[in-house]
């Protein structure tokens, strides 16, 4: 098989148009968390507990865990207003510029009313409402996350949630990052707990005496958060926005594109962890040669170059014989950020089915929606672009559907409810109808 | 405690007025599904089974709870031609008809695309595609319900998805229900299994060499079929329109509703299952008592009489000091169908907060929702209302986030991302940003 090629280097090399089908699927296959199982139980161990014992259990897994022993885990105003002092003026204009622009690309995102007469005297309603109880949750394992406070606070006030509940980690002097505060305050959240891990999840979804109880639950994580959203979703304590999984990146570049660039774009993807996916896609390989020079370059000068480096080994640098081919990858991958480093990118981009956000052409790099483009960066992973959304105003609202008939109305369309209840055999649908009928009523 | 009057009669009577707040939650608590943990060990023999023998273990399951042996799932041309003659004009006129409405009024309820320049020389796009691989589940079991073929197939429909798959279970002699086919092909469903239960939920999640794999599943079902959505989902397989539990309806109804409508309404929920919900909730005791003695009266002549009398021996009749009190308990329970048989109804709409579908005055029975005023009858159920919305076009769609900036937009907000990025720690998130600013390309 000389279609995989290991350049000993950086990433693996692929050669797309020399795999058959099941090699295919293995090259777009996801790394997968490791320790599946293991973290399954730890993450029910602490669900159950919080279950149970309510805020005691919170005190005592935050101080295992945390490493920090918290009498309350609410922040107060003395910790807002020192927040508020700690953060550097640039950071906060320059948060407060990322909020307005995050606004003005949600705020048409919203779910629309509408009403439909659809037979003389039937007349069908959309109503939308906000969900009442929302619980975001922002990160601070590696990195803490102000930016996902301003990607979640920002449409649950667009959406109009009447309790916003925020909950970030403890640092281990049991304070808040005072970043992630001053963004949250800036988006209008309601209160800020100081909680982190599978037992913030638990203590949104449960509800215990400090913390309010969540009809829903938003935000990414690591492996124990997402455990914790998934299990506490499947028995159907909370709805959650997103299935989610380790960040990943698809670039498809062509011959014109900048190898420095390309490799500045995927090393942003992959210091995020070691199980971050990075995928080229290159009808070019000098491209693709000249990409992984530029990747060993710039690695050399990152901080996180160690995570950086792991991430890459498990991903690929794929040629294709052409950009339809490119396409057809990528759709079959469907990847949470697409990059699109083409000289017309906005013409391919009726062939994308299935992606979270993509970034059209040399100078929207991947970094720009993950802050201050407006669009937001709680996007579907693991190949859930196929069926889910990004986050929107729209995931902090439901509709209720509403219909009103007139005696008449009644009079036109009962009797096809009649018709399909009784070929039904659902004998008290038909009745409740025929009741109402103005041969029942004379 | 004489709050509570068992009236050793039809329904449980509760004066809420006289309830303290836990006893307030134990009368709205739902029934729920008895033998939750074998079921749940069941449901996942079948799908282990599925997942590992394909078709084989689809033959083995059907033969063993369908009683019938299928050598091939697929419903061809000959049964489809032979469904249509066999489905009466009178039914399949009356499905037509409401499908007809059911696309009125689903039409303008698909997402909307959109463009905002959140800054000069920065684009952001929203961009609606279809789900691509949509399966549709279909009832038949104590009866074969084609409305809910109308009420899947319209929105996928409209949406635009390429792969539209429908399972039904077969019946003993091996043919599906025609007015399911018929329904199936009016709203131009592309294939149709003849498979039933947590097999057919498999099938379409995982895969086989006959049943195309799909991304979402719809439709509701008996306890195995909501069992094996919630695996199937849980596990990452697929994604799923609502998590299902029993039928439900909440009526609010005053002192001038007719208790002859009301009992017809409360009766058409109870005959779905034994654990269907019912509640009533009133502010007139004379109502209250009327409608338990038209209850009594109209059950003895319904053909599923045993199965509306199990449900209704769970469920209740609760009084209220007003009306403002009905509505905070209906927010409380969030009900699937909320009936409101009141006078003015349309001025309490804005008090609702959570419901599926509300039903607006004495001309409106439930009825003509399940079937054909042209809401859809696939609602969140247990209490899911909080957070989820019926099915719609939009559930049959994703979005997708686009940003382009140009070298001046890249200018304007780069800045912004650089200063969070280092702020949070990624350095090459800013990297990316900063390769690209006038002062690098300089």
């Amino acid at each position: 098989m000389n279609a995989c090629v290991d350049t000993a280097g950086i990433a693996q090399r692929v050669r797309w148009s020399a795999l058959d089908n099941a090699e295919r699927l293995r090259v777009l296959q996801r790394p997968g968390r490791d320790g599946a199982p293991a973290l399954a139980q730890s993450v029910a161990a602490i669900v159950d507990d919080v279950r149970r014992d309510g805020d005691a259990a919170l005190r005592a897994i935050t101080a295992r865990l945390d490493g920090v022993e918290l009498q309350a885990f609410e922040v107060g105003e003395a910790e807002f207003a020192a927040a508020e002092a700690m953060v550097p003026v640039a950071l906060r204009e320059a948060m407060a510029r990322a909020a307005a622009r995050i606004e003005a690309f949600h705020a048409p995102g919203g779910l629309q009313e509408y009403s439909v007469e659809t037979a003389p005297g039937v007349v069908c309603e959309r109503l939308v409402r906000p969900i009442a109880r929302v619980g975001l949750y922002v990160p601070a394992g590696s990195a803490p996350l102000p930016s996902t406070a301003l990607m979640l606070g920002v449409p649950a006030r667009l959406a109009g949630c009447a309790q916003v509940v925020l909950c970030t980690p403890p640092r281990r002097d049991g304070s808040a990052d005072p970043a992630v505060l001053v963004a949250a305050r800036m988006t209008g959240v309601h209160r800020v707990f100081k909680l982190g891990g599978a037992q913030a999840i638990a203590a949104l979804a449960l509800g215990t005496a400090e913390v309010p109880a969540c009809d829903k639950v938003f935000g990414p994580g690591n492996a124990w958060v997402t455990e914790a959203k998934r299990q506490l979703a499947q028995a159907g304590d909370v709805a959650i926005d997103l299935p989610a999984g380790p960040s990943e990146v698809l670039v498809i570049a062509d011959a014109g594109a900048d190898a420095e660039f390309v490799a500045a774009d995927l090393l942003s993807q992959a210091e995020h962890g070691p199980d971050s996916q990075v995928l080229l896609v290159s009808d070019a390989p000098a491209l693709l040669a000249a990409v992984e020079a530029a990747l060993a370059r710039q690695l050399e000068a990152l901080p996180r170059a160690d995570i950086a480096r792991q991430a890459l080994q498990r991903s690929r640098l794929v040629e294709v014989e052409d950009l339809e081919d490119a396409f057809a990858l990528s759709n079959l991958y469907a990847p949470e950020h697409m990059i699109l480093a083409l000289r017309e990118p906005r013409r391919w981009l009726g062939r994308v089915t299935s992606a979270g956000s993509i970034f059209l052409g040399d100078h929207t790099p991947e970094a720009l929606g993950d802050y201050c483009s407006g669009t937001n960066h709680v996007l579907p992973t693991d190949g859930a672009a196929h069926a889910w959304s990004g986050v929107s105003v729209a995931a902090f609202q439901k509709t209720i559907s509403v219909q009103a008939a007139t005696p008449a109305g009644i009079a036109a369309i009962g009797p096809d409810a009649v018709t399909i209840a009784a070929a039904e055999g659902l004998e008290a649908h038909a009745n409740a109808v025929r009741l109402r009928l103005p041969e029942a009523r004379a």
